[in-house]
């Protein structure tokens, strides 16, 4: 096989062969494909599409680039989670310990937030002490003690999408549905789960901004897991608003916590209740969503979950100091509140405009090697439809640096639209496919 | 600007702007733009196009990269030809002594052969002694002296398509017709010329196949050159077969020889005064193609243009002896006929097998670095249309390999196919664009 014939075919909207996308990703791996044919490669395959047969024969080989973990001497069903991606959405903190206390393995390797994204690493090492860089001997011992644990992707994983990635983020070949899935797939498919729950955000906070896109994203990651007889359940969910209040590292540790010890009942409790619910169906631990959704609640209630958070954070190297006492986290230098200029609804969020407004206060991060200040960030008491009066607060900003609140709260406001009349309610779950 | 940006924005099917494009060049040449970057740009040229604006702009950014030599101290008119190159085609050799010998300076920058087409420069080489490598200084005296020139791209000519070849060529990214025409047009018109004539091969030897893109090809080149102000007239001509008869290095400076003198009136011949006549007339020594056309065939009648052949291999380090004398010249090892198993009329050639076959005998180069054996090659005796005997010899076969022969013949053989009627003749000139 010859690289650049293997580029033309591509180019000229033709299919690979399973050996062929075999013989790239080996090659691009052992370098013996040079970066600059290979960004070219990707290019075509933006532009050209693939197949669902590629994208599968692409995320296996992906897969295969590393290690696939092997859970088969933990007895029970083992189910993973995954979000593409939006503003406020913390789901994972507390989808790990509802799950894993239903009594389903949750293995769950996550990201860092990137862009007007928040990250799960990040968010869990706001924790002093918080260890997301576990190696995969401990990350099993933790596991099997408490039923979850919440890592970084590690070298061993699919180290093929770690290479592939860095080469996209550069050329302009990331939005590519094909390149999306196989890079989603072959990271969850290495966990060596069972089942997996996708929830595929929808919106102007979202990756895929148009619906349209959302579904065809979701439809390619379905029939992947599926192609390697795993069970699927896909979510299109509203990320035309933050999700939940609270934005930033620590808020949003603190805001599951509030969500954990059932006090508070919001858009993220009600999304996460439902994700934990569809994977406690999937793990054979209730019969149907409903049912699933109703346990989830029910291990809130209880207070297990919360009980199960404080174990995860505990064997991950934690601290559970400013888990069980919160208000003592250290709080940022400045906060500063946006109160509304006049009376109206809240008609319209620009969230990616409030996720960089967020990373502007410090909660994010530009370059992969920025450092992040696990305080600052945004808590929103008004959301989309709420009814506001002329000086009433519609959210709050913190940060060490004036500067950067002044640059945010100008970001925000500008973000934020009012109407007369009361807007129609944004559906905060969109579609469910199975 | 940002290249990642700039990338999305092609991607994604806009037009550069003019400073935009500038940008790309200057920081791809400077290196602060890396190939991986720039390859994932090129394939996103190659799949949503540019408009003629946009190729006008990069045409002048790779012009602007070198040198572009000036020609005003030369009193009279300058003018060249290029030929998007075939099998066979040597109408450089003759067409630039005919137009010399005209009053017109023919400055050219030629190309070597690559895969299954013949370069000037290698044709040129076989004379022993000939430098294609002068400097641009002795290139200036030479073309004072005789009124022609023939060399290679030099360093200081477009160096951003030198660069920029080199990464499409391993890119899959070639063909894009843009890309082409800036690539053709940067170098011509760093030649300092006022006039040029275009040949745009057409059909199974060309690299246009289709009409249709060789039209495209035409038009894009015939708009740039006029947004440069240069004079230029378009032919698209056929290469459904090898133009005149005879093919390989030394072979097509031999069959050039013969045209010289008169004693050859072949399609080679035809298309030669044709294009030799559409560069008198640009360069305003005729009043119309036809009498372009005319003085071409009298410079050949008079012996004029044979003289001003030999004055250029001497100046530019030639020996003649072989040139008035190319029956002295060293003959293969090995002649081969191939001769006809049936009767009928030859009804199709393969022209671009034909062009991998003389390859093979060792007329051509795979890698830029093969070495060329300036003997070998093939003469044609019987061409498309021609009526055939069983046992007559079509073609005749030259090479020091007796294997390569026996591949070449093989690979002769099956490029050839028969009918038993007489086929619809080829039109040599389908069409002429001013």
């Amino acid at each position: 096989m010859n690289i650049v014939e293997l580029i033309k075919k591509k180019r000229d909207g033709n299919s690979f062969k399973n050996d062929e996308i075999g013989f790239l990703i080996d090659h691009f791996i052992n370098s013996s494909i040079p970066d600059y044919q290979f960004s070219a490669l990707l290019m075509a395959i933006l532009l050209k599409g693939m197949d669902s047969s590629e994208t599968s024969a692409l995320t296996n080989s992906m897969l295969n680039s590393g290690k696939i973990i092997d859970l088969s001497s933990f007895k029970g069903k083992k189910v993973d989670k995954h979000s593409t991606g939006g503003v406020g959405d913390k789901t994972s903190l507390i989808i790990a310990p509802i799950v894993a206390s239903a009594g389903i393995y949750v293995p769950m390797i996550s990201g860092r937030g990137l862009g007007h994204t928040g990250g799960t690493l990040d968010k869990l090492e706001s924790i002093p002490g918080f260890r997301t860089d576990l190696s995969l001997s401990e990350s099993m011992k933790v596991l099997k003690k408490c039923g979850a644990v919440l890592i970084g992707q590690t070298k061993e994983i699919a180290p093929a999408d770690k290479m592939i990635y860095a080469l996209r983020d550069v050329t302009g070949t990331v939005e590519s549905i094909p390149l999306i899935t196989a890079s989603i797939m072959s990271k969850k498919l290495a966990e060596g789960i069972d089942g997996l729950v996708l929830d595929i955000k929808t919106g102007n906070g979202a990756f895929m901004k148009k619906y349209k896109d959302s579904i065809e994203l979701a439809n390619s990651l379905i029939d992947t897991a599926k192609s390697f007889d795993k069970k699927v359940i896909g979510f299109i969910t509203d990320m035309n608003q933050p999700l939940g209040n609270y934005i930033g590292n620590w808020l949003e540790v603190y805001e599951s916590i509030q969500v954990l010890k059932g006090i508070v009942k919001n858009d993220f409790y009600l999304l996460s209740t439902k994700l934990a619910g569809a994977m406690i169906h999937l793990g054979k631990k209730a019969k149907s969503l409903q049912e699933g959704e109703r346990i989830a609640k029910e291990k809130i209630e209880s207070g297990e979950a919360f009980n199960k958070f404080q174990q995860i954070v505990k064997l991950q190297g934690g601290s559970t100091n400013y888990i069980i006492n919160p208000e003592k986290y250290p709080k940022s230098k400045f906060g500063k509140t946006v109160k509304s200029s006049g009376n109206g609804f809240i008609s319209n969020l620009n969230t990616y405009q409030i996720g960089m407004a967020s990373l502007e206060l410090g909660a994010g991060r530009r370059k992969k090697d920025d450092i992040i200040d696990p305080k600052a960030g945004i808590i929103f008491y008004k959301k989309h439809g709420d009814q506001i009066k002329k000086g009433e607060i519609i959210c709050e900003l913190y940060s060490d640096s004036k500067a950067r609140i002044k640059l945010a709260e100008q970001m925000i406001v500008e973000s934020i639209s009012f109407s007369k009349s009361k807007p129609t309610k944004l559906k905060l779950i969109k579609k469910i496919i199975y």
